[in-house]
């Protein structure tokens, strides 16, 4: 661990403190005006569905919240351009110059497996700050999350062949970019292709040739030569420019036995990137054995994603390592994570009152009042059994048993035996009182931290088809409140 | 117009230069190796589908692909890292050191509406140059074009009714939210939410309440009046945190009859953000028309996107103003814009050697040469029938008649009548030597030249379900190159 300020460099140069939805300034100054402007506040930011139909989600993006509130602040520009919108009066942007987070921020560890309806941060502050914070935190989350969900997905789907991300040139700009190849390597991705994102966070960065050099040679042997001259101890070429079987692999082979081998190296390896990867694969691999080149690696890279890495595995392609661009970094078939930051509570004289909101559709009723968030694990296989939302002044004994109850029905319910769990408190303080307290791990670290959690998760939870689904469940307490605050809002209406 | 240097404020400040593909550097190494390492060759920046199986695509990004060029270098810092990797040279690593962009950029003007196959930006420089630009030139192209082509859908369906984008907490990381409003605004939407878009960009920002807002005031009416009493001129009330219409519309009437009109004011507007919006529009324009609130504008927002408009307004539901979040700022629909950048030719003493791409899909060829593109306009009804590809130095003279070619087949072609058409040279001349040439136009001048562009597109081409293929074609002398050069590349396989 290191803290933060020792490492400087994932601080965003940027100040985008102005990156949010304008409601919440003008939010901000109806509080301002407000008698009790310093109000104390509870939100969480949750999300509702895992991405792909899946059963599980990969937290993701807590480092570049860190780095955001550690800078955020108004500067004299930001004021200038606030004023010329005349919405805003002095005595409100007085505040915003001097505007600092001095609030609370508990959130779940970066690589965490997270599940539906369970707080993955929780805020609490003065209600102009909770709510100044609520545009960034969405956006990171929503973006890192999204991104390392789906590499997690399709690095699973790989069995154990490296998976490469390299796909940079659809991202959805400069920071889709980069930090979506972070994001990737937290859910287990073994580089990238994006340059920065290897200087910035220190991945590895990956690359050999695109179609384009080859044909700027008068020939692809000229290209491949060329190539190998200059990295004869990583030379992967790839093959699919004129024709995979008939120009390309024996082009490579050519480069291997009259170039490679006879100056002490060999062929790193081939990359195909279109064709029938089954039927080319298979057969370059018995191409390669006969002529001796068994530790020429096979690389593709077309349109790949979890089902057909899946699909070409179970075909017996001859796969060593493979390259995944657009449905990896704009995570293609489920663009958008739909994390959200909702109110829990309000603190009137210390004391705090729970809100909820209420909707037609049950999905949508949040669990109300501050709560803390807890792991159980079966003590005796190891494995994570339910999380488990309580009140924030609840106290559980493990050594007693204890009943946890589904988050509408109490008749849903679930009792662990006294001694048989143990219980992990998933919510981290990151910030108390403004400053930061944590020990940013480093992104070798949340990797390794995010496998060893996931090797808690039954395997039932993580498949891709009709994933069982992992309890998260309420104390009878929270329970009770939930129900009888609904009830009240019935009454009313 | 403006030149580039007086309006600083669009350049990035940060220093995104090493965000590329790791193998621009490795085939970079390579060409610096070879004999020929400052030959010269083209690329075109093209693409093969208009997102949502739409007929056309708004062309965007170049004003952020100016700021790229403009400040691309690679500084103490980037050398150390490339250094640390192993790979590159020593005398790389110090032209790297030096290197700027030396090259000719010419490319189709934001706001115009484009087409699958032309060239949006075509590249002739030195090759390491055009190599370098390659991964940033696609990640600005494809992510801005994309959402410029997504929101003049949405504000096409939304028929004149204004269109909000507030999407950034579902944005793809920072970039997404900021760059993604300023497509937005050059697609046609009214303003956005994102603060720093409106900032940078100078574009109409907007924002009322959250739900949040409302519930953490004693009462909905409480929260209301705060509001309007801190925007009576401006004042939008959101009706759905507790019930529509039960709860929230009497209360904005209560506002309205007690505090805002009797001070002179007005509702300016409610805003709904779930439930039946055909019904509840309808039901609470009916309602606000009885209480002489004809002026009270009705805004939406649930998961608006282009079908879902289009549906509202049959329906007939009573709407003066949308917000769009998800739909719009992720494309959620049609996530990735797929344009590529194909090496069209080298020059060699001063001759231009066409290249092509070849592919088992036929859709895969690229079009060989360099190349110029026209639109050309039918001078009666002042429409665009065609677009035209020729190489770079044929001459058409719009007297003559001129015969354009389908990109395959040289029986499908058609004859415009000399005298009967009018031709414009889409691909502007951005960068010279280097040097930038182009007067950048305000983001207020690429809308208005946008609208005026599609007004001279058919309707035909603009529509959602099945529209008409409009023509991308080819001179008589190109595709004749194109159809030798597969000959050729047939006969030597």
């Amino acid at each position: 661990m290191k803290n933060y300020d020792e490492q400087f460099d994932f601080r965003d140069e940027r100040n985008l403190s102005m990156c949010m939805d304008f409601y919440e300034l003008t939010m901000s100054q109806c509080y301002f005006n407000s008698k009790d402007r310093d109000k104390i506040v509870s939100f969480d930011l949750f999300y509702r569905r895992n991405p792909d139909h899946g059963g599980y989600t990969v937290f993701a993006g807590l480092e570049e919240i860190i780095g955001f509130i550690q800078n955020l602040h108004f500067r004299d520009e930001d004021i200038a351009y606030l004023r010329s919108l005349g919405t805003f009066s002095e005595s409100f942007l007085d505040y915003l110059r001097h505007f600092i987070f001095t609030g609370d921020i508990y959130a779940i560890k970066e690589g965490t497996p997270v599940f539906p309806y369970e707080p993955l941060i929780r805020v609490r502050a003065k209600q102009i700050e909770a709510q100044i914070l609520e545009t960034a935190l969405l956006l990171i989350i929503n973006h890192q999350t999204l991104i390392a969900t789906k590499a997690k997905r399709i690095v699973k789907a790989a069995q154990g062949r490296a998976v490469m991300e390299f796909g940079a040139r659809r991202a959805h700009n400069f920071d889709a970019a980069n930090y979506g190849a972070r994001a990737a390597y937290i859910g287990g991705v073994a580089g990238t292709a994006t340059t920065y994102a290897g200087q910035k966070f220190h991945i590895p960065v990956m690359g050999t040739m695109a179609h384009s050099f080859i044909q700027s040679f008068d020939s692809e042997y000229d290209a491949f030569l060329a190539y190998a001259k200059t990295y004869p101890n990583a030379c992967t070429v790839l093959l699919d420019t004129y024709d995979t079987l008939r120009s390309g692999l024996p082009n490579a082979i050519r480069i291997a036995k009259e170039y490679l081998e006879p100056n002490g190296h060999h062929l790193a390896g081939v990359r195909i990137d279109s064709g029938d990867m089954a039927y080319l694969s298979k057969q370059i691999r018995k191409i390669l054995d006969e002529n001796d080149m068994e530790s020429t690696n096979i690389v593709v890279s077309n349109s790949l994603d979890e089902y057909l890495i899946t699909s070409l595995i179970q075909q017996g392609a001859k796969i060593n390592s493979m390259g995944v661009g657009e449905n990896l970094v704009c995570s293609k078939s489920a663009p958008v994570f739909g994390g959200v930051y909702k109110l829990s509570s309000v603190f009137e004289n210390g004391k705090m009152i729970p809100k909820i909101k209420i909707s037609e559709n049950i999905e949508k009723v949040t669990n109300p009042g501050f709560k803390n968030l807890y792991r159980l694990y079966d003590k005796s296989s190891n494995k994570a059994v339910a999380d488990l939302m309580t009140l924030y002044d609840e106290l559980i004994d493990p050594n007693q048993d204890l009943t946890i109850y589904h988050q509408m029905n109490s008749w849903k319910n679930k009792t662990l035996s006294g001694g048989t769990y143990e219980m992990k408190d998933l919510l981290e303080p990151i910030f108390v009182g403004g400053k930061l307290v944590y020990d940013v791990p480093t992104l070798e670290q949340i990797r390794a931290y995010s496998e060893m959690e996931f090797s808690k998760i039954w395997d039932e939870v993580l498949r891709f088809e009709y994933p069982q689904v992992y309890y998260v469940d309420l104390s009878k307490q929270l329970l009770d409140l939930k129900l009888s605050m609904l009830e009240d809002v019935k009454h009313e209406a």
